[in-house]
């Protein structure tokens, strides 16, 4: 079970204790569906001797069933049954992990409660999510699945004049249609806007001659999916066709370098290699590629400075890109899991130029 | 100067410093457009002896002009140039509000700087926020409009058969057109369904003889609407005809209560008085209403506890329901600002039972 690893974990590391707020690590550990409830104080007290228990606003009555709880009521101070529970499980005082999402005013009640030393959940956490086991892998797999179907999708639609704005609004509608959701606000970059690796779908509309940047992505029972093409409307300039070239024989290459074992940063160097060999290492400002999971952005980063190294059931992102400013852009992104040694993707759709 | 504002309620209370991270605060405060950037630290430090300047990321350089500030590159420790606009503002101890929604792992970085006693930020912002300016109503004048418009929309849609989720999804993309886009997820609760307040939009199906709660908000340069409706499909019962009575009276006695000088509890006490004659007292399980702004819920709230004493510029919804297990529910929600004493309604969508 997810939690007694985190207790093993903590005990190893000597962390007397971990407050968890509702978010993904909530969800991951307890698999309990709770989100924030606004500022009603909810959270998951977990002891490093093994004892855990939640402490929830009585709305969550009806959802939290077979589980240590608390529930408190409207008109009740939260804080005086955290107290208590702390006290019951002998943790008041010591080293606490707190999740990292935790909103601050409840840091500042927990803080009132006794001499506590917090750390960042995440220091101790990123090494059980980052290893995904087979269902979460399947998980992946489907919403990566749904983001392949809507690339098809996308294929069929009549583009030329459409605004940015408009088809990431469809993009939004298709993925919601075979999925649980978007992962997060599908991006539409067109023509030179493509320069901007964080440009937000505009008024733009899409002409001929544009590289197009669709980036967008699912989510399957709360796993992401994250994939990015560019798409030529017609015929796009012979240095764009180039570049194109360049960013997809660089995360050709980095995907071949993925192996268990392997440092993140040995991928991003391959990816950043291929680009350079191309002459335009100075157009790829960002990593290759990061983590994926519940979150969107997650470890292991794939980046220069990635010391990670990479076992199987990791999954991330390989995303080169090339961004000339006044120019455009090119990335292409697929998901990525280390199965049986090696790479696999999870994300298939096409990745020659299609010319539409 | 609505910054100057706060460094003399800080000054007032005995607050050395503000640390204030991106959300509506900052927005309120510096009109800045700065959203988290993931979990790169981003922060307004505030001293009460009136000097500000904001740490952020470089990828921000593009987007904050005119304002002091300090960036920072991946690569660098944010904490260390924090730690030095700390000492510049000579406060490296002290007693420091901190942005209630702030990632507690920065307030963990910041714990590790110095001595401090920390305080939320919402005790004392809530005194400006909560009193809107003459720009902040019009502002929130327009969400309203657009929330009524869409109302008139979806009296003309072929709601019979259509599923609640369809129709939320119609209503969010309805507000996106005359909008910057929805304040929150919207409700659509029909039958029986009705009966639970906090019900996410399913699978049901819309048909005769169902009362259909509809809750959803526009937002307007930052500031929101949230806007209520009931509607009848063919003939609800009897009893949800005299629910929906009882609701829309009570809704009427509590906006004439409303007036500068009187309690939020008053404005409570009269919805609830109401209900309670009809014989409905104990399913009207929620608070009459909510501040309303920049966030869809702040000061001043309007329940049985609301010791605020209304002002000219307090804007917060009216939306008393009844809520019956089994049957079905009602509830009817207005956004209302206080105006030369009294209230007046920003929104304005008919209240009067439609049968559809």
């Amino acid at each position: 079970m997810r939690l007694q690893k985190l207790i093993s974990l903590m005990k190893e590391r000597g962390f007397d204790g971990a407050l968890i707020s509702p978010g993904t690590n909530l969800y991951y550990l307890t698999g309990l569906r709770i989100h924030e409830a606004g500022e009603r104080l909810t959270v998951l007290v977990v002891s490093a001797d093994g004892d855990y228990r939640l402490l929830a606003p009585s709305l969550y009555e009806t959802v939290v069933r077979n589980f240590p709880v608390t529930f408190w009521r409207d008109g009740e101070n939260p804080y005086d049954k955290l107290a208590w529970i702390l006290a019951e499980l002998h943790l008041s005082k010591g080293r606490l992990l707190i999740e990292d999402t935790m909103r601050a005013d409840w840091l500042i009640g927990v803080i009132r409660l006794g001499p506590f030393e917090f750390h960042p959940l995440s220091s101790v956490i990123r090494e059980l999510r980052m290893r995904k086991d087979r269902h979460e892998i399947e998980m992946m797999g489907h919403a990566a699945k749904a983001a392949d179907r809507v690339f098809d999708e996308i294929l069929s639609w009549d583009l030329l004049g459409m605004r940015e704005r408009e088809l990431a609004l469809k993009i939004e509608l298709a993925v919601r249609e075979l999925s649980d959701g978007i992962s997060f606000e599908p991006i539409v970059a067109s023509g030179e806007n493509g320069a901007n690796p964080h440009h937000e779908p505009g008024n733009r509309r899409l002409r001929k001659g544009d590289m197009v940047i669709l980036d967008y992505g699912a989510r399957w029972k709360g796993y992401c999916s994250d994939i990015t093409r560019t798409i030529a409307l017609g015929r796009p300039s012979e240095r764009l066709v180039e570049i194109y070239e360049a960013v997809r024989e660089a995360q050709e290459n980095a995907y071949r370098a993925v192996r268990e074992g392997t440092k993140a940063k040995e991928v991003d160097r391959t990816a950043r290699e291929t680009i350079a060999r191309a002459g335009y290492g100075e157009y790829f400002t960002h990593r290759t590629g990061h983590g994926l999971g519940l979150d969107v952005h997650e470890e292991p980063y794939i980046g220069p400075d990635g010391e990670t190294i990479l076992e199987n059931g990791m999954t991330f992102t390989i995303e080169p890109g090339i961004y000339v400013s006044g120019l455009g852009g090119v990335r292409i992104e697929d998901d990525v899991v280390v199965l049986d040694g090696k790479g696999k993707r999870l994300t298939r759709a096409e990745r020659e130029l299609i010319r539409l």
